[in-house]
């Protein structure tokens, strides 16, 4: 057996098409007929998985029309693109960014750093937890005790409780063949990958991640030990505050992040969404041309009611917040779907129909979102370097986990530098903030920190004192209500059914048994495996694009078969769930 | 074996001191030695358990001093008591009340319905889930179907998903034995009811409520028939909502409630706040008096720090909003117990010292809290007699639970009587409107119930438009952040440590290793064995009252021990979980 560590996952084991490749360079995800060119596209949301969708639509012959109801005082139109990717820039002579959505990407993620090397961006490594080299010191911080660390396994020899704790966790990771899924991957053995997969989503995806924690059958740890590794963190989302979600979503995050490692961009992830909206590509058409131009210089305002015609050869017709109702020959629909109760009225033409089945109702009524906030300090300086505080600090107090980032020399005079993300935190901890104001959550924050950080803890609180702060609770933002969903125990044939809406009946029958056949599609991170995950998101664009396209008669290049057409062969056919 | 149905259990199965005898009549639980009489002790919260802490202190000698961080137009000085007794009246003319907090209580909670009766309080049945002969009607509408029923039993012939799932449901329930434990209950055999009650526990204590619903070795249902229990509801926080529960939680709501009957006061619940307040009780020292003489007519106003002092005979200084810092013998923290996180500094005179020892201080920090939303339109009268809306509606859609209730003849002219709980929600499905105002949450719920109900949606959508509508989301409340806190696996140690910190070093060693000795008590449902449940949170009351009072040289009377002076019985002391 190979004993070098295999890569991080470049595929979703659960689907593992290329979306990379098939869009590679010049080659798109298809092209419509001549006849049909220019046809208008409604794409509701300019997040990742809505901008990826419009764009992919724009170079295969569509004129994507896009919606957004976030506004912004900078963004086109006073709109602000990009969903989740929120990099907020408070001046623009500063160099630093806040990230108020994703913040941390892996080198796995290959459809996004495709895409943001074609818009010209930059990733620098990211000072993640126990990131040697990278990171100076993590402090680990619980009990009212300090640990600062180069790397997880430093931990081992400070505490006994960890030491056996973690030690357990990678062995039964092992036990369960989690590198050899990575390895499958790395090989495109994709038969073997699905084998081996299948029997980890059967073993795993009722158990919680603390059920595996604590199960003999699983890692076989003490309530101490589950405590002291829901502590340190091992891993994205291998956290105590994740305790309760399905051991399949965290194997799934595992295996994109573990081998690998986490990157951000110096000009904010934001960038990613301008790229979208503002590069020229070439048109099977003609001339090249952006999102930008065919919108006009701005997205249309937030959507009031998608009205669904039963006869998917009539389209949808999209009414806005503006008061405006117009046709479209499809429509994609990427925000947080269970916006689709509070925010946006989905009706069919067909009296007493739902334009969704009710297998997808109960999806879209049942799937878990999860709160989430961040506290972050705008500083001139990283006044914190050469103290305890230069890293990553994890802790059992409120914060829970504080970064630091230092975006080099400022675009401007007078501009920042510095961010330092004084709490980032999920659920339950996320919730113990919500009604606070942002003084009072720095004030909370810093006390805390200071606790943690006696060397610097003086100049922390100064700092404080005069510092622009930033905070989010993404659960209290109206067109959001939650950072993204994360599945629970059973929640796994919901997670198949939206991921399998977009093949509709192209391949002969309704990839969800009871959808009715027309032109609504659903894009956006609830409909891919791993929520929350960026690259993934991209991709579930690309799946609906893919639907468009075959719906309005359009075909794959030669040579270029995109992710409905490979549907039927069997190394991807996504496992389907009994009832 | 007998096949009468057993009571409901009026008693804590995991202490089950009878706390309603203890306190009968002029029973009271101890006295303070004449030289300490009238020794001020803190009392910080005037929800339920504060307010009984204080009510009994003040019956055994001691001058019960009460902090509410709360405000109220109409409550003494300003503010608001009762806590999560929280009954709205919009106008002293309607009987109509809104319980915005605990609104149903089943016969089982004996200490509660006896100090109601000493307050003179009256109670009428509620009309619960499936209450035949109180409810008309329960509605169970699930994938856009309607199923009106009597009894839970009558959606067998309705559904035969719902037949199968409910009726291996309820064998499940007869095979892990929990009617024997109401048995032991019933027939006060504590030595068999510890044994089989120590069974489950640790049987069960790591298993979500969905896992129980799931295992082959649990309910054994389908992924369906758990969907639709889910939504049928099946006994309080037998509930989609609340599958990730610790099963042993949901174990301890089914013993207090299955075999019982739901009440509510007439008068709302808040009158036992009043009740607590003003009714004059005979004190050892002498003359009747009551809380509000004590406190001279207010409680003070919200506490910021309480300073606990390392020498308990020193006792515990308490700092207010209104800048006062008193000394008092002893305090009792009452609150939501995350509230030490972000409103209430716990500071202890040692320096680098903490009040509260790692173990509690865990317990503080990861006990879960749980969201919880309530929306209600308050009505002339209870225009939906006869029609599909009288009685309870179930369903998956956005409001999951409608309840309507009927006052009574106004208290006076033009006053209105009926209250329509357009929705009652919990975690996830209360997150959804967390950002919704009062009118969005209406118009939502209204939508919602009209598509259920035909026969009486025009009339529901005209008394909407003009019907004076009160909403809260108890997340969003910055003195609770959260409605109540529910176990989850792992968290057997930090409720049995909460419980058990009244006994401090009583009995020789403290209840709690590396607790400190101090003058610091803490009660309400957090340090109880069943959260969110009124009549326990009155009995954690007794028992901090009963460490304060051993604290201070009191003793209980002749033939009528307190909670801590069966603390060493085997049939009493609590189950203790390995680390």
């Amino acid at each position: 057996m190979d004993s070098t560590p295999p890569p991080a996952c470049d595929l979703q084991v659960d689907f593992p098409f290329d979306y990379a490749a098939h869009v590679a360079g010049d080659r798109r995800v298809g092209r419509l007929p001549e006849t049909a060119l220019g046809t208008p596209v409604a794409v509701i949301g300019a997040g990742g998985s809505g901008l990826a969708a419009a764009y992919e639509l724009m170079r295969a012959g569509c004129r994507p029309v896009l919606y957004e109801a976030e506004r912004s005082e900078d963004g086109p139109g006073g709109r602000r693109l990009g969903g989740r990717m929120y990099s907020r820039r408070l001046d623009p002579a500063d160099s630093a960014v806040v990230e108020l959505g994703c913040m941390r990407f892996p080198d796995s993620a290959r459809l996004l750093r495709q895409y943001a090397d074609a818009f010209g961006m930059h990733w620098e490594p990211f000072r993640e937890n126990y990131a040697k080299g990278t990171t100076p010191v993590t402090v680990w911080d619980v009990d009212g005790k300090r640990y600062p660390v180069e790397e997880i396994t430093d931990l081992h020899d400070l505490d006994d409780g960890f030491r056996r704790g973690h030690t357990r966790w990678r062995q039964a990771l092992t036990r369960i063949g989690l590198q050899q899924v990575q390895r499958d991957v790395a090989a495109r053995d994709l038969a073997s990958l699905r084998a081996r997969w299948t029997r980890l989503v059967r073993e795993y995806e009722q158990w919680t991640f603390y059920r595996f924690l604590r199960d003999p059958d699983g890692a076989g740890l003490t309530h101490d030990q589950a405590r002291l590794l829901g502590t340190a963190g091992v891993g994205p989302a291998a956290w105590d505050s994740f305790f309760d979600l399905s051991m399949v979503e965290v194997l799934r995050l595992l295996l994109c992040t573990e081998g690998g490692t986490q990157y951000y961009p110096r000009e904010g992830i934001s960038a990613l969404a301008e790229g979208f909206w503002t590069h020229r590509s070439p048109s099977p058409g003609g001339r090249p041309t952006s999102l930008e131009e065919i919108n006009g210089g701005a997205p249309r305002p937030a959507v009031t009611v998608v009205e669904v015609e039963e006869d998917r050869d009539r389209g949808v017709v999209v009414h806005s917040a503006d008061g405006r109702a117009e046709r479209f020959a499809a429509a994609v629909f990427t925000p947080q779907l269970h916006l689709l109760e509070t925010n946006v009225e989905l009706r069919s033409t067909a009296p007493g129909r739902s334009p969704l089945g009710p297998r997808l109702w109960r999806a879209v009524r049942r799937l878990s979102y999860w709160p989430s906030s961040k506290t972050a300090l705008v500083l001139d300086r990283p006044f914190w370097e050469g103290t305890s505080l230069d890293g990553v600090t994890l802790t059992d107090r409120l914060p829970r986990a504080a970064y630091t980032v230092d975006y080099g020399p400022p675009r401007g005079e007078g501009g920042r530098r510095a961010v330092l993300d004084l709490s980032f935190t999920w659920a339950q901890d996320a919730v113990k903030v919500s009604p606070s104001g942002p003084r009072d959550r720095v004030r909370l924050f810093v006390r805390d920190l200071a606790r943690i950080h006696p060397d610097v803890a003086p100049e922390l609180a100064r700092r404080a004192d005069t510092a622009e702060a930033v905070t989010i609770s993404w659960e209290s933002e109206p067109h959001f209500r939650g950072l993204c969903r994360f599945s629970r125990p059973g929640e796994a044939p919901y997670v198949r059914d939206l991921f399998a809406h977009f093949m509709k009946d192209f391949a002969g029958k309704p990839a969800v048994p009871g959808e009715p056949r027309n032109a609504l599609f659903l894009a956006g991170d609830d409909t891919s495996w791993s929520p929350g995950w960026l690259d993934h998101a991209l991709a579930s664009g690309i799946n609906a694009a893919w639907g468009v396209l075959r719906l309005l008669g359009g075909r794959h290049e030669p040579g270029n078969p995109g992710p409905g057409d490979v549907w039927d062969d069997p190394d991807y056919t996504p496992l389907a769930f009994d009832p």
